[in-house]
């Protein structure tokens, strides 16, 4: 019956039938990144094995990679047990984090301060 | 100048100013749960060193492990890069999953289906 019918998606910023998506690397267990999918990036995701997503400030479909060649490769995808959120397991080339970080996390909150401790290895995309 | 004015918020099924939070075991990195927090949760979090959340369904605060005994002592914040994200990196106690799984992923999409691959370390509460 495919995964999308089985997922609980969500509202978010006014657009419509989203899902959570946390993207980890499937060898580290790094958190790379955070973002959105809809029906058609999901499917596409699963039928292409490239990270797929739905970019709610272009508002449109957005494969991860396409312009940087940073491509997301999904070794397999993980949900959550009231369905509302998936775990992308990917092999990262690149950069995920288009400042070139290695990945999105690259700061923490300190002190009320937002702090850099990531580690940059590309250039920004 | 605090964490959460540094932040830009979202509108998650009609209720505004929320983020995105990813819990993550900060031992052995794995994905616990994914939440959303509201500015009380965020600053109850970084006061206490407990996870706190906005419950979407209960529309109140949340301090996970209230009823459960399961709290979550934060150890570090993440912040991504455009400051929509937080990763809540924690020593769990117990389950995280409210089913009694260590972490609500405990289910992989594979041909359509989904796939129980975790572990029940709990009852369910």
């Amino acid at each position: 019956m495919g995964v999308w019918s089985q997922l609980k998606k969500r509202e978010i910023d006014g657009i419509k039938d989203l899902i959570v998506v946390i993207v980890q690397d499937h060898e580290n267990r790094e958190v790379l990144m955070q973002a959105f999918a809809n029906q058609e990036a999901v499917e596409k995701t699963i039928e292409t094995k490239k990270a797929h997503y739905y970019s709610t400030s272009r508002k449109k479909l957005w494969l991860k990679g396409e312009t940087s060649g940073h491509f997301q490769h999904v070794k397999e995808i993980l949900v959550d047990c009231d369905a509302d959120a998936l775990i992308y397991l990917v092999d990262q080339t690149g950069a995920a984090c288009h400042t070139g970080y290695r990945t999105c996390f690259y700061r923490k909150a300190e002190g009320g301060e937002l702090k850099t401790v990531g580690v940059k290895i590309a250039e920004p995309k």
